[in-house]
């Protein structure tokens, strides 16, 4: 066998920790079954007097990064945020070493740069941990749907709040008590913005957009929507109705060539593979011309599924300097200078909620509003059993309107006009639905 | 850009037509998503004059397979069967040309064979599209999983059957009508014994079982029952209790290094993630160490969807050549001299269906029978409701018995004495059921 291939592992949180684990505990294995030899150089931490469920054996430790990427053939960048992280990042690819991370974030925002630096110190840049935790959603995206045109991604990307819409569903709480919940099992942190606002998925979808439709998205164009604002009664009403809510990151290629790539509450049909995706659990649909559906289901984050897909970058990358002494990708697809056009309006069905007061007239005038910006109506429901959900007795009713595709512009026009009706009580709750029938 | 890589094709049936149609009308996209320049050879057919649903141009046409070989630096195998097909294979090798194939009958059969033609002659063959059509089964047991111990495999590995299965459920009609309809449609070969039987999935369960545990599986060893005994009773009673009726390849590895490898119907419960795999999808749950669960479902057959499996490891291949000059293989595994050893018995949950007349003491000699052989009884059903799936009123009644895991061996012996009394009125039912819970 050739020479042995250092790895260089920045950031011993828990990722960091589980890939420094199997890289020890599973070197024969790797070494068996892929038949390559896979060294730890150094390991850089800021903080080693910290207890970890796996104790990194002291020769390997430092706390300088510059120390790992000068001894390492293979950088492995997995501190996360875009301050340091970036800086081992550039500095990698500027030496031509390749580099594997974990780091939705930095990709996200700089994924543009670190393309340009890829292609002018030609080396590459593995992140499939990024995305969906240890299913292997980056590969299949580049790897087997190479030929195919992709129409579509409908992702539940983040676990965080997969776990919290499950849990409201379940059992029957609000949304800061199913938060209160995740905090204490751990699988949601002290401040959840970056997951609850629906910024982690849309980190996800970004860069999923750009391997599929093969160019980068402005992450500030990405419409984005959290959960903090789910009502539970909208649950409820949905689940009668039979669809699931899930936090959903979308991305769609238009006929024109703009994508739609937005991340907000869903509604979709039970029938939809990915309605049964629940708690902490990620899954991905691809539609695409000559594979039709595909469908990945597995654990979206954790320590060692996501230090699954690291490790399996990391071997990738071995092979191939061990067999050829070189990297490459198999297709970098998006990986080139050009802009996906982000569509600023966009085209869905819709859930809306209008809290009412009993009263004759009500639906006319909304339905002439409606009618007025060109939305159709597909189905009406206020019906007694609707009063059942309700937390108590009131005079106040939901009515639910369900409508046709239309243009979400045209759709706050009348939205706007509506809000002024006195009749209306509350600010009407607007859902995205995803009816496309499986 | 290098120099083209020349890809030859034997076999031009619906997928090699499929796959000739992508390489030629997805030059373009190919070229610039992956880097690689590929141009077809030849494509060999026994029968031109037939018509396709894309055409040959002429100038690619032949009917000599060995013109495929010497004019191509990648062959792709698509004839099918173990005759030709493996001539083809065997020449390619020997050749030291690496080759690309579909056919899970030959590789099932004759992988040790194939294996150690590929390491004297030091190429690779590469066979995504033979296992779960465009899923990417293969590629993700042998590179996601790569530093994962997997313990166990799940899969719905045959559309034709699963397609059967699901029309009897929804239409309530009987295994032979709804075989009539597959055939009908398409689903399912005039002769569908491969199919029906079992065959086609235990092929595919003998590559993954391989890949899973490092060695190859003597075919003759697998366990296969088909679903061409299938009652619709049963599948309308494990209903009502909660189970749905699957075809299911399994392997397992046991403690003592033993692997089970079977197909054979199977209850799983609601929950399992399999469980709404329907029509003529396949769908697979992997088990492993660190990444948990892992499922994949989408197009299991198809021309289109088994030609971007091909197409794809068409493309590492051609890339590799490109990048490398050479072939090389992420991880091998199971390709070495080694032998599983299949456990010739195995430990299952059961539910079994004894037909009764409705008299004082069945229920006691059953169960102390069961007892002597150590069969432990997880549930009892002999309820009025049964009675409303019967097709016709009836003095023999069905007694439904679950089972706690017991050896299949002391079921079977259990079984046989049963037989013996005289208010039993028909050879019991026996299905497996895989309850673990989700």
């Amino acid at each position: 066998m050739a020479r042995p291939i250092r790895v260089g592992i920045v950031g011993c949180g828990t990722v960091g920790t589980a890939v420094v684990e199997i890289l020890l505990t599973q070197k024969e294995r790797i070494r068996e079954k892929a038949e390559v030899e896979i060294e730890i150089s150094k390991v850089a931490a800021r903080n080693w007097s910290k207890k970890r469920f796996f104790e990194v054996p002291e020769n390997l430790r430092t706390t300088d990064w510059k120390e790992v990427v000068e001894s390492s053939d293979i950088v492995v960048e997995l501190i996360g945020g875009v301050d340091i992280a970036k800086d081992v990042v550039v500095e990698s690819l500027k030496r031509a070493k390749p580099v594997i991370t974990a780091n939705k974030h930095l990709l996200a925002e700089y994924g543009r740069e670190i393309a340009s630096l890829m292609k002018k110190f030609k080396t590459f840049l593995f992140f499939e941990g990024a995305v969906g935790g240890g299913i292997p959603i980056v590969k299949v995206l580049k790897e087997t749907l190479v030929s195919n045109q992709i129409s579509e991604i409908l992702g539940i990307l983040n676990g965080t709040t997969n776990y919290i819409l499950t849990k409201m569903e379940e059992e029957n709480i609000p949304f800061n008590v199913a938060l209160e919940e995740a905090q204490k099992k751990g699988y949601a942190e002290a401040n959840p913005t970056f997951d609850v606002e629906g910024v982690d998925a849309a980190h996800k979808i970004a860069i999923l957009a750009n391997l599929a439709f093969g160019g980068f998205v402005k992450f500030s164009e990405i419409f984005v929507e959290g959960i903090t604002n789910v009502d539970l009664l909208d649950i409820k009403l949905g689940k009668e109705l039979g669809y699931r809510l899930k936090l959903l990151a979308i991305a769609k290629k238009r006929n024109g060539g703009e994508v739609e790539v937005r991340v907000h509450p869903t509604f979709i049909p039970f029938e939809n593979p990915l309605s049964n995706v629940d708690g902490v659990f990620n899954g991905i649909l691809f539609k695409s011309n000559y594979l039709g559906e595909l469908k990945l289901q597995g654990a979206g984050a954790g320590a060692y599924p996501t230090a699954t897909a690291v490790v399996q970058d990391i071997i990738q990358a071995a092979k191939q300097l061990t067999c050829c002494g070189k990297i490459f990708d198999i297709t970098a697809l998006g990986w080139n200078d050009k802009s996906l056009k982000v569509a600023k309006d966009f085209y869905s069905r819709y859930y809306l909620r209008f809290d009412v007061e009993d009263k004759p007239g009500v639906l006319y005038q909304i339905a002439k509003i409606l009618a007025e910006e060109g939305i159709s109506i597909a189905g009406v429901l206020q019906q007694e059993w609707i009063l059942k959900f309700l937390p108590k007795p009131s005079k106040v009713i939901p009515l639910i309107i369900l409508t046709h595709k239309a243009y979400e512009s045209k759709l706050k026009r009348a939205l706007e006009k509506l809000e002024n009706l006195s009749f209306i009580k509350e600010k009407p709750t607007l859902i995205r639905v995803e009816e496309e029938k499986y």
